[in-house]
């Protein structure tokens, strides 16, 4: 890289816009591939980044091998046989339903349809960082707001709001990275006593692996807000890219006006059709799932560490000390071929997180964490 | 679709920015599955988007089938592999490369990263939309200039640049929709020329297709110049969605200041890699497209048309009237199942453009054009 930097600094070039000179080049995460790559690692258990190990359906697989040959041709643009499966499956419109290149992408485009330079957008300190990230890179303001007891504090974050006239807030129910959550009845209050014209963006990643009661109904004729999901998570496709938002015909279809229409990929669109059909499938995920977790609670409980509930595919699990010492367990994992990451935010950094990963990987974490524990308390 | 805009009509809702409210809700290209959904026809031949009908490589719908199962990873953010197999294949470094979501990707992020609402973008009457489609959406003006005897005007984009002071100009070598071309030295006077701060686009897609001399040596010590490739095109991938652009450092990195850094997908990885590695079969694509790019000359001919000369894997066709004759080409083309689309700009519009397809999808077009000319002459 440097040689060509040298290079290049020789040379006038092109200037970037004001705003776009502001901000850095980033990659909002490290993959394990890079840790691999710059530390001369194998991870031996990949329990960083909420991927379901338990993999994708074989009806997927099967899927996905079919349409290879496919490859050829240009991606429906309106991906509509996807749509009007989800509008199925979710009892809406198939207009009510736009999807796009993981919930990352739909939150860019959000950003950039409803906050403009200087526009207000309100998030908690600690919560997803991609989101701020486009917030940032679109010019609007981020307004954070603290957790409370390891959850996103609603009451702050309506507080927040009003404050600020905010244009768009950010609620991710269950949340990441905590786990935490809150039940349908205290979310739809949250949306209802929220201004008419302040977008909700309620990110329900997670949704699929809560506990009955936790996801509102999604009512398309009854205010501002979209629900974000995602394959990624309990369908076990994050590396094929597809989210999809849920709201009224009038916010799902702005997206129609930004966005770059072939960005899922005819692969990808076939693939997500075909996990969304095997409704089975995931439900046989969501029990792995379940158990993954009682087992890492059971680890972490063993190693006198305090695991929080969770309504997610991870658990963050209190070190008991400050972040600098989660960080350093963090680190002694990761020299023992253990991939796992952390909340950054004061005091949501004395927790790691962890992934509910096969029994394979839960049986590394198991041998790894005394011994990580002990490295971190020299 | 009506009623759930009834439905939201009756709602109070956030508004979108002054710039995302102005712009029209919009799909830049009709899909041919669109077209077959709304007609209710089934085309024979696929013949309208310049796609490989020759299909991928057979290494690369091996590698798609052998990461299905790993799909429950994320992609990895750095494209890390790609372009260290990108960058050995041009001679750059692999910091002089960016991978993005297809041309349309990228040519997202450089009006984003390059042009602020208000700055001058240059382009030609009639060339790619899509990329119209971003400028606009971002605000910027576009400043477009005629073609001159179908072929992009370098002297009029060159005058175009200087009268407006444009941060961008946009030029496809060879060019689409006409399949005509400017050779090596042309392009790189051209860029010479240009104000060393205003940004060469120069989108090289059907590249591969290009006699010897045509495309530009990559130089990206020598201007600022963003060469834009895709595996859409001759690599036969255009339903996985990659393209990439190579030009000097602090060009290429600043796609991470925006881009959706898991936009790519592990399986379009994945097929990416493969399809660079077999060369073999790119050079059989290209012979085999050359041989049907003849035989799609030979039914022009044949029928009293005109073909223009191509260096891409499609042929522009003089139907010999006017614009609205050529619609009528293509109407009766849609109607005997034949997918082409044309050039909409003045003068350009005589012309319908087509694919250079399967023998099989050929010898559907050799039947049906001579009955397509009678309807549209009635």
């Amino acid at each position: 890289m440097a040689q060509s930097r040298i290079k290049a600094a020789l040379m006038p070039l092109p200037a970037l816009t004001p705003l776009a000179a502001s901000l850095p080049e980033t990659v909002p995460f490290v993959g394990p591939e890079s840790i691999e790559r710059t530390r001369g690692i194998r991870f031996r258990a990949r329990l960083g980044a909420n991927e379901s190990s338990f993999g994708p359906s074989p009806a997927v697989i099967a899927a996905i091998a079919a349409a290879a040959p496919e490859s050829w041709k240009y991606c429906d643009p309106e991906v509509f046989d996807l749509r009007q499966a989800l509008a199925r499956h979710h009892g809406v419109t198939p207009d009510e339903v736009s999807v796009g290149e993981g919930i990352d992408g739909l939150l860019g485009h959000c950003i950039r349809l409803f906050a403009a330079p200087g526009d207000v957008v309100v998030t908690s300190i600690g919560a997803y960082p991609t989101f701020n990230y486009h917030v940032t890179s679109f010019g609007a303001r981020l307004h954070a707001v603290p957790y409370r007891d390891d959850r996103e504090d609603l009451d702050a974050l309506l507080a927040a709001v009003r404050e600020t006239d905010a244009k768009i807030v950010y609620l991710a129910n269950p949340d990441n990275p905590m786990g935490t959550w809150w039940d349908a009845d205290a979310v739809t209050a949250f949306a209802d006593a929220l201004p008419p014209t302040t977008l909700l963006l309620l990110d329900e990643a997670y949704g699929e692996f809560a506990p009955p009661g936790t996801l509102p109904p999604i009512d398309t004729g009854r205010g501002s807000v979209l629900h974000l999901r995602t394959f990624s998570k309990a369908y076990g496709l994050a590396g094929l890219r597809c989210g999809y938002a849920i709201g009224p015909g009038p916010l799902t279809g702005a997206f129609n006006r930004v966005r770059n229409h072939f960005g899922v990929s005819s692969i990808t669109q076939a693939a997500a059709l075909a996990a969304l059909a095997d409704q089975d499938y995931l439900a046989s995920v969501v029990t792995q799932t379940g158990a993954a977790r009682q087992r890492i609670d059971t680890i972490a409980r063993a190693n006198g560490l305090i695991p929080l509930p969770s309504a997610t595919n991870f658990v963050a699990v209190d070190c008991g000390r400050d972040g600098a010492f989660a960080q350093n367990v963090l680190n002694a994992l990761t020299d023992l071929g253990v991939f796992i990451r952390k909340p950054m935010a004061p005091r949501l950094d004395r927790c790691i997180r962890i992934t509910a990963g096969t029994d394979a990987m839960l049986n590394v974490l198991e041998t790894a964490l005394p011994e990580a524990l002990t490295t971190a308390r020299r």
